[in-house]
């Protein structure tokens, strides 16, 4: 991948700073070592699974689905891949009914997936499971270390498999949570962690990106205030699942209250898919509140022969123009269209992420990409970048509910 | 539909001025009218596409096909629907190919739909459908009366039905651009419209959505500075294209320069899908920036019976208290947990909007209460509601980056 700003940042001595706070951090906070663990044991797991079984059906809610869902919806369109995966994330009962009609359930392997083994929604939809499949074969439990849930999972003698250590769920995509459902559908997860593990290098071992996520951080950070907005904003109709999985990554971790500090601080991230936002997002940039930064992101081959046939229609011949160009060619110029208004205009920061192809090892840079930035701006804003607390209230709330509910 | 604010507006003059201008506005804004328009002629020709077609494919962008999509999405799950809606939408070869390859083109009807007949990836994506599909009775074209489309259109053959007059694309759902996909894929049109219209009379005749739509709309004009972030956080997942539509709405109306300074104003949509989005924007809501609104969407009877089985799990027997709960009630207990947690934190103004039931009539008042509400924060914040002169720019760069590579 390469990445290039149109902003600077001064004052780098902070960016210093954030630098040696992150080689702290990898010794305690457990993303960091993902990109060059042994997955032998995951690829053996995933071999165990019988052929007959057709589809996957990962049980979990944020970070225990959005980065599993992103690799795939991104692999989908272009790989073959070798069963279905699906996600049951919500408890709207129409969307699970219709799930469960989609699924032929002797055919489907289960993971359920939650850290503390006590996520409502999960659990919920678990038990509605449960009553449709009671073999305890079509599931694994993916969990913490000595969970309740895990001594549950032991109790019915399946099979369960450990989180790494200190991995939150918004940073857990390249451990057992999203590798094993993504090898179960045949994406190459050696080659996702070696995308990863580039960025990884780079960032670590002076490499370009280096210099580049500590400019681009400090800038966010320095100028948290003012741009407090990042548009992250895709040329590719595959990467809106990728856009999901920024969306919580950023928003969770960067919005906070300060370490030192009684100040709720926060970045907004929006996800937004080219061309489609032109007609939609597109004009709030442009003319709006300068309060936002924006990303592109370009895949440079779609490896597409795809084009507009060389047709004129009668009295629209202005659009000729269009006639024998691909696809491919046209999304990108497109990109590079908007880029270019956008920098006719002050203060609209820009960026520009161009990876090669649509692949595993690229989608894993990209997500490593974004794990580091967010860790150097939070470490800029004076936020723990790990924990959520802000959620907290309402789960208890709905715990009172649900006690009271059966109370009565 | 109820609406409940949380929050007050004082110095209501200005409401007062609003109320006046947007009653001028009637007479030359043409969305105003939609709600109690003749739709025998929309029926009619939707009576004579033939049985055998059993797909609508929409090619079209941005106001083209968000409204029908917000539609067809909510109401698929609930209702039986007599044929498939698809949407053309952008130039992404792959996803184009998709598409395609899902389509039986023989039985399919496509819908062309361009206010100006120029609109680039319109017009590439059906010279690609036109070398598939030459039959041109496949086709209906929908334009602005007196088009160069129109124009084309005739010259082959094909049909032709105009947009009504004034009536912009993000405000065109319930005219003949989203009615007619609508229709033809059997949602009852007449139901919409009348949705519409019980808030069009509320609002224009003294109703109780009179002053709740002026003191929202006072509110957020006023504090667009404090507040500038607005997020629809909707209970259902079949609202989710309801909220892009919304997105498109919000932004592109109100992200402007001001019509009297020089100021760049706007203020920033963000859609929402509970309680997904507990697990990943809410974080940033409660403990981030106090910037955003809140308006929580909830359906009050999902007309569901799906129940969480009475099922006690060994070491997890706290999770009892889900125990024979219907989750349709779980996901609106989880709605109200969410706000009561936010109702407790300062400078988070919320609002909650209640449906009685998933089905046209609802999506329809909705539709006519975002776009009121649009055009009121719009006049109160002294913009043009109805334009978008900052997406030319691209569109220019990108004509001329196309005619370049024509003269080589």
């Amino acid at each position: 991948m390469r990445n290039k700003l149109y902003f600077q940042a001064r004052l780098k001595d902070k960016a210093e700073y954030a630098y040696k706070a992150i080689v702290q951090e990898k010794t305690s906070i457990g993303y960091y070592k993902l990109p060059e663990q042994d997955i032998t044991g995951i690829l053996a797991y995933a071999n165990k699974i019988p052929s007959d079984v057709t589809s996957i059906a990962v049980i979990g809610i944020g970070g225990s689905s959005l980065g599993a869902k992103a690799v795939y919806e991104f692999l989908k369109p272009v790989e073959k891949l070798t069963r279905s995966l699906y996600f049951f994330e919500s408890t709207d009962p129409i969307n699970i009914q219709n799930k469960i009609d989609m699924l032929d359930l002797e055919k489907t392997h289960f993971l359920v997936i939650s850290k503390s083994g006590t996520t409502v929604e999960t659990f919920a939809i678990y038990k509605l499971l449960l009553s449709k499949q009671a073999d305890t074969n079509a599931y694994t439990f993916i969990t913490d270390k000595g969970s309740e849930l895990e001594k549950y999972a032991q109790s019915i003698d399946a099979s369960v498999l450990h989180l790494a250590d200190n991995v939150g769920g918004r940073f857990s995509v390249l451990s057992s949570v999203g590798l094993l459902p993504l090898a179960l559908c045949g994406v190459d997860i050696e080659a996702l962690l070696r995308g990863a593990n580039s960025v990884n290098k780079s960032f670590f071992e002076d490499g370009y990106l280096k210099s580049t996520l500590l400019e681009k951080a400090l800038f966010y950070a320095r100028n948290h205030a003012k741009y407090h907005i990042n548009c992250l904003f895709a040329y590719s109709e595959s990467l809106k699942y990728f856009c999901e999985w920024y969306v919580q990554l950023w928003g969770e971790s960067l919005g906070k209250k300060q370490r030192h500090s009684a100040f709720h601080v926060g970045l907004t991230p929006i996800g937004l898919i080219g061309p489609k936002d032109q007609h939609s997002f597109l004009q709030l940039i442009m003319e709006g509140t300068r309060d936002k930064s924006v990303t592109f992101i370009q895949i440079e081959d779609f490896q597409d022969t795809l084009k507009i046939p060389d047709i004129s229609l009668k009295h629209l011949e202005s659009l000729d123009i269009l006639n024998d160009i691909s696809f491919a060619e046209l999304i990108n110029m497109q990109c590079n269209s908007v880029m270019e208004a956008l920098l006719e205009e002050e203060n609209i920061p820009l960026d520009k992420i161009v990876i090669p192809k649509a692949n595993a090892e690229n989608v894993g840079s990209l997500i490593f990409y974004y794990e580091l930035l967010t860790s150097l701006v939070g470490e800029l804003i004076d936020v723990n970048t790990y924990d959520q607390p802000g959620v907290e209230a309402a789960k208890k709330i709905l715990k009172k509910k649900l006690k009271k509910k059966l109370d009565i």
